[in-house]
């Protein structure tokens, strides 16, 4: 039967491929007595077997494509299958004391993983984790439930998940994933953004995506509407190939773009500039036409080790983007750390309101060794490129001018020892406090420039966190009291003659674009691959028409009210 | 030797007198092997009956300050102490097993106290209470170390406790404690409130008090200054005795305001009413003049208990209050329950970011029987007094109108049923999220009135937990981007003809006082015991020249400017 799902459109385009579910498996058993043992034991060889023709299988899919070294992880799991000191054990036991595979294999290989996790043997460890990994399968097939075994999969699929890891995404071969779509997350998750820098379609948030769908069912995913469609009707199907072919046209069409100007259908220009985490990302912005990079988040070049980057690593990664650039404007965000982004070995203290916490600059102003780090990274790589250097998290001009004045001793303590720094580096801050948009015209005063940072904008604003499913509803970008508050600060920057961008997720937004460039924002920052669609939606909008609409919609009283008004001056 | 500590003024006065350390024992040992096991049966017999005279001193002390009521509580701790059941295991496992006192008695009680409680019976599960208590008891004695019997003070001393609990307060008797302090907690913490509901000068935060003051050392809070002076000298001491007697002559002047109108030097009156939690609350703002109740905090009526309270006692709560009021306006707030008020019995998930999570109206509005409950109380209870009835965490009109359709709803089918209801009930909201302060110029056309939460309202503002030491230095009221938004909603309230009242700590604060008289608020609610210096000094000041002073401190920088200004006026 086909159903329709509603979720998050959190990638643009469309699929059509088989479900593959990406799923924990329920592992959960009851101890039971067993008489004939001799039976169980039987039982637990099948099983076992089946688990081994498996790897094995699994093992030579990998060295055929991602090489001996990926394989011996598999390798490693077949040699623990074949040790007669784990699986005798678990014979004896369910002979001895009369209990079911499931029982005995769990205690045995528990009572292993604890032993070897607890030796002070980096090798013993890694065992333990094959055994943890072993014995799932094994289990899974003892229970008859499916597990997900994604580097196997040779055909196109869409992954269906709770929600995305990064360490999911890692282990999925990219050539066979058309699209993803979720239980949880938004999108502004990780999942989302993922799916947008691989440019595929996903919808997230669907609730029940996992409860809904079986492997080899048919799915379409709509990420230009958020619908997930199950067994679709052959009419469907076809309905949805002609829509996909032409969105294929219409991104034709737009890739026409990648080297023209962004301007309005009145020739007012705004620059389009992209989000990105790492050096490797500029081959996106390149191709998608970007004007610059106007959120370089440096934390990943924190995260996902064990130690702080030195400056000299630090420098080469700032280094290379600059480089990649070619004079074209790079705005690099200073460490935002914190909140949900944890760094284990700086050990901060588990906080109640991590969100509401010691993060970001608040940080970076007391750990000050870690901040002039940074600093002395940036200034150095300041003369291969057009830096900007920009402050997360500024709640108040005391943090803004202690941030300005370590920079300035850094600068000049380098100059001293006779290092070349860029001669005009401009400095300004992420707005997504709101004190600081309510303040921002004595902001303007002092700094070079602002780019509104709205995912963290509207939650501070709506006091709604937005990872968190019951209150997500009040995540409104279109809320009147967050257009406001955009227009407060680029008001303010263009009366003290400074530039006003933006580096949210509402930057790239089809409803917000309008408003924003009639509120007159310069910059808009957003994921590469929204890039074209933003300039091609710019080139057909008058902005005096929008500097109405916006005047309009910052009198209306509801987020709805204002998504309807703009709808219906964009579908004229 | 004497020594400083500096904390956060957290209730007004001065107060010398012995330290009364409230403090947690160290009750952590270490298991032994005992040969003489009939000595270590002594020494636990020794232990056991000075625990037994401990006792009979309290219960006999609390028959007689409290009644045979409370006794009874240690007539129970008593019984243990005689019940062989518990004794002679204990005895025997010494004796047996060869171990020290403490372990025996750790293990046997323990043992005891999860039997009892596994059991589906309240009657031994309050017995399991008893056994836990006394065993601290006996244990504390056995290990030399000290245990704080509260309900023995019998002479004028200061506390000195980490963090004061509800319960803890619960327990000190009145008549004798002169001032708190405390390691932890800010001007809004649960000590600093109840102290100056209490009416006794308190210093909290000052981090390390407990650590640095002995029972018996001499002590003076100044409540004042936000210090803590350990053993002073006695020139010292003479000296705040004479601050002392200065503050007692000030109060004294303050009281002959309490019937006096809350006017300006040039004549603009304005409403000071008081923040009560329970209908016991009342009598403070009588004694302190206040001019109505303008934050009735229902959630009392739902903490400390296993259930939702019926409509019935909620009612007669309601009914008391209105009553007590005689008329005057009483602003009832509407169940705010998440965040850092928890309600297990609700089994609320717990969340990341509880300040920003699923509470107040957002609870409310998905659990209607809770909040159609407590509506049918207060509609019910309104025709007692002058009810105005307040929503709290508002963030949208979308959230007010619903609200406000509910308790329509609700008003119509009370009435319907033939129960009267007053003809008149103001229906506003709390405003302390920052989008509904940007946006109350719509929100002011469909409310009754608004009260500002600067509590909430400057934590969302600046992003900051204001429970979180960390990041405590940013919860800045008299930052402009604060002040500002305050403007807007009092503003925004004048240009409809509604009222804009103030139910945070910042409506009794001194250095706030005169910007909010001149930026025109119309109703200031605080803690009752500071009605009367609000009165004293807006009597003193000249609305005008606030007007001015309010301008002018809008346009400043930082909230030390604002603080300075305002000092440099007020102390002309």
């Amino acid at each position: 039967m086909s159903s329709i799902l509603k979720g998050v459109a959190a990638s643009n385009g469309i699929a059509i491929a088989k479900a593959y579910r990406l799923v924990e498996p329920n592992l959960s058993f009851d101890k039971k007595s067993i008489e004939d043992t001799a039976e169980e034991v039987t039982r637990f060889q099948q099983a076992l077997s089946t688990s081994v023709s498996e790897l094995e299988a699994i093992r030579d899919k990998a060295r055929e494509d991602l090489g001996e070294d990926k394989a011996a992880i598999f390798e490693a799991h077949l040699l623990v299958l074949s040790d007669p000191e784990l699986i005798t054990p678990i014979e004896d036991k369910i002979n001895n004391d009369q209990v079911n595979a499931e029982y005995a294999l769990k205690e045995t290989a528990d009572m292993f993983v604890t032993m070897f996790e607890q030796m002070d043997n980096e090798y013993m460890k890694e065992r333990a984790a094959d055994i943890r990994d072993v014995t799932k399968r094994v289990l899974a097939h003892l229970l008859g439930v499916e597990i997900s075994n994604p580097s196997m999969v040779t055909e196109e699929v869409i992954i269906i998940a709770e929600d995305l890891t990064p360490s999911d995404t890692a282990q999925l071969n990219r050539q066979f994933v058309k699209g993803f779509t979720t239980d949880i997350g938004g999108r502004t998750s990780h999942s989302a953004i993922m799916a947008r820098s691989m440019e595929i379609p996903a919808v997230v948030g669907t609730k029940s995506i996992t409860s809904s769908v079986e492997n080899g069912d048919t799915v379409i995913v709509d990420g230009l509407n958020g619908e997930v469609h199950i067994n679709p009707t052959q009419e469907v199907i076809e309905e949805y190939k002609s829509i996909h072919a032409k969105y294929e046209e219409q991104k034709a069409e737009w890739a026409k773009l990648v080297n023209e100007k962004t301007v309005s259908a009145d020739d007012h220009h705004v620059e389009l500039a992209a989000n990105i985490g790492t050096p490797k990302d500029l081959d996106g912005v390149q191709n998608n036409g970007g004007e610059g990079v106007g959120l370089y988040r440096t934390e990943f070049l924190y995260m996902g080790r064990d130690e702080l980057p030195t400056e000299e690593e630090q420098f080469d990664s700032y280094k290379k983007v600059l480089e990649g650039m070619k004079g074209k404007p790079v705005v690099v965000r200073t460490l935002d750390i914190g909140g949900d982004k944890e760094l284990p070995y700086l050990n901060l203290p588990k906080e109640m309101n991590p969100f509401l916490g010691f993060r970001a600059i608040r940080l970076c102003l007391e750990e000050q060794e870690i901040f002039r780090t940074q600093l002395r990274a940036l200034l150095r790589a300041s003369t291969y490129g057009n830096l900007k250097i920009m402050f997360p998290m500024i709640s108040n001009l005391n943090e803004f001018r202690e941030a300005k004045a370590i920079l300035e001793e850094e600068k000049k303590s380098l100059q001293e020892s006779g290092v070349e720094v860029a001669e005009k580096i401009e400095v300004g801050i992420m707005v997504e406090i709101p004190s600081t948009a309510v303040m921002a015209d004595i902001f303007a005063k002092e700094v070079d420039f602002f780019s509104v940072g709205t995912n963290d904008l509207i939650q501070y604003t709506m006091a709604a966190d937005r990872m968190n499913e019951r209150v997500s509803y009040l995540y409104q970008p279109y809320n009147p009291a967050i257009l406001r508050l955009v227009k407060m600060v680029i008001d303010a920057a263009h009366k003290e003659g400074k530039w006003a961008g933006m580096c949210g997720e509402m930057a790239g937004d089809e409803i917000a674009i309008p408003i924003l460039l009639g509120l007159g924002l310069d910059e808009f920052s957003m994921s590469a691959t929204s890039i074209l669609q933003a300039r091609s939606q710019i080139r057909r909008l008058n902005k005096a028409d929008m500097e109405k609409l916006a005047e309009e919609v910052l009198q209306l009283d509801t987020n709805e009210a204002v998504m309807e008004a703009v709808k219906k001056v964009i579908s004229e």
